[in-house]
């Protein structure tokens, strides 16, 4: 079996490991330990006797609900099958474009559907856009409100070019705030921000350009509800554009994407407001319990994050530790080799409980 | 909101009808009356605690079950989100030839995937095909073996094309032979047969080009596992082809295109011999009551099929008679207009149980 180049691919962990699937604590895939909630699997076996129907093409249901949380027409809201279906769309439209830049290191499937597409990429290192962003002042800003600005020069931004990052950016968790992307919607033909961990994001800290989505028609916003509602075996996105847009990328696929559990599911977890505030009542200290216990293990240096996720810096190879860590202790990270930029020395976890976080600790303690 | 194109769009249908949409009885969508089979509901609930996992994007054990099920390598199977998404991706392929033939009247979705890769689409009526392939000996023959010939002429069949064709046939319900295909196999660039119905067929009697697969290195065979198992809501279905090219179409689409509760269904309903062989004893009487139950009826004429549902040509406008039945009877056709060739004067049937079959018949006589 080859190795998978994304995080969560426990039949492969579970083969390096010798033990079934489930045995297998995964910290490699950025989904929340809390989930998925009781409302989403109450919903989901509500639902079982109506799969003998085809789900409704026009999602209409779904659409209202997304409508109502984020106060949006639902003409501006396309459900896919994951917002990696969503993805897949948008590369095609990308690929009309005369290049795509993308904020390395960047997710790898977005290689992939850009590739799929045979669009120009241009890439543009993060650690250039952070240290042309942040002079003395801003760098204790971010301290403050850990508030990144995005910052792209170097580059002839005439508007036959499209741009495509995620907020908060994977793998590093940093965050970049709403004011400092607008401006590149003048710059940009299409502006598409893949905000799937942005629910992560307390409210009144959040980015999302979903607010201004109405005032710009380049501007593309991709959502998940898989990772903050902890349901990536059913498949659910959503992608927020002008309704031009959407009606063009619903004629470039098949007519039902969604499937008729996930539609169930996304509409009771979009009512679970318990849920949500758990959610955020568990990250933030969760994280610094996490990135605390990182720090002072030496030759680990964990990045800042607001996000469910931590990147860090190790002074060892971590394709080794990830295979210790599976053998010893059934404990999956994410290697970070499918970021071309980070290679063998750095890797991802995802914030898990406080007793799973300590027995990573631990596990790393004796690595 | 807007009719459907496709049959089984129940929320239409329901405000139409002014009852919830549990209350239709839908012949419209060609969907088993038997199913889901109990294995599949049990298998899908045993996976609920695992949907907080990606699926395993190898997707090997579906594939896996799936190699069991047709004697086939794994390798030379790809399943998708629906047999629907997998027309997506070969419609791409479709595009890249000179123009791709359809069988008419043709299945709606097939216009729909290669417009959306601006395929040049060439028709080929289905009338035509049949009287040149049916002379008076061979008529004989399909009031006897029930299999059409598939006769293409009058075009110059360079190998620039691609042909996409449905055995059985939709609307029609026709079965070709597997022999009058095979010579096409030579003639085009690239056959695609969508035998989506094909399960239907009693095992002795099945036309599938499954076992030829091997042998042609343009010859793909579509598969849906939503209609005989009744779970179209939760969209599953597979391609057959060469592994080439499964691993090309694999590279334009996201990794994880199938949910892990449809993956759960279809390994459970592949082993579950019993409701298969339930299904092959339900089919044919239920039809040939149901035939026998139109054709009696002034003003209809109901074709001869091998699938689980029935072509009826109608004295009376078909969009009127699907307005009455839904509004005085609450039950839901399937009007033809999506197949242009065949307009106002036919629609098409689901075979249902004994007791639904008698409820329709009933219906139409006072219609």
């Amino acid at each position: 079996m080859r190795q998978p180049a994304h995080g969560g691919n426990l039949a492969w962990a579970a083969a390096l490991a010798g033990c079934p699937p489930d045995a297998i604590l995964d910290f490699s895939a950025s989904i929340s330990p809390l989930g998925p909630p009781n409302s989403a699997i109450a919903a989901i076996l509500s639902q079982i006797g109506n799969l003998k129907h085809y789900p409704d093409p026009n999602y209409s249901e779904l659409r209202l609900a997304l409508s109502h949380f984020h106060q949006l027409p639902p003409e501006w809201i396309l459900p896919g099958n994951g917002s990696a279906e969503l993805l897949t769309l948008i590369g095609r439209e990308l690929a009309q474009l005369a290049a795509t830049i993308l904020i390395t290191p960047a997710f790898g499937d977005y290689y992939r559907t850009l590739k799929a597409y045979n669009a120009n990429v241009l890439e543009f290192p993060l650690s250039l856009v952070l240290s042309e962003a942040v002079g003395a002042a801003s760098r204790r800003e971010v301290l403050v409100t850990g508030h990144w600005s995005l910052v792209i020069g170097h580059l002839s931004l005439t508007k036959d070019k499209g741009l495509l990052l995620n907020n908060p950016h994977n793998p590093t968790g940093k965050l970049f705030s709403r004011d400092s992307i607008l401006p590149y919607l003048e710059q940009f033909a299409l502006v598409v921000v893949d905000e799937a961990f942005m629910d992560f994001v307390l409210p009144n800290e959040e980015q999302s350009l979903i607010s201004v989505v109405q005032e710009y028609r380049n501007l593309v916003v991709l959502r998940s509800l898989t990772k903050f509602y902890s349901l990536p075996g059913l498949r659910l996105g959503y992608a927020i554009a002008h309704p031009d847009c959407l009606a063009k990328w619903q004629l470039w696929r098949d007519p039902w994407p969604v499937n008729t559990l996930a539609v169930a599911a996304a509409i009771a977890a979009l009512q679970d407001t318990e849920f949500q505030q758990q959610t955020w009542a568990w990250l933030p200290p969760a994280r610094n319990q996490l990135f605390q216990g990182l720090a002072e293990i030496p030759g680990l240096q964990p990045q800042i994050s607001a996000a469910n996720f931590l990147l860090i810096e190790s002074q060892q190879s971590t394709s080794q530790l990830q295979q210790q860590l599976l053998k010893h202790h059934q404990i999956l990270i994410r290697d970070c080799l499918s970021f071309k930029e980070l290679g063998d020395r750095f890797f991802r976890v995802a914030v898990r409980s406080h007793s799973d976080n300590q027995r990573l600790l631990t596990a790393l303690k004796e690595s």
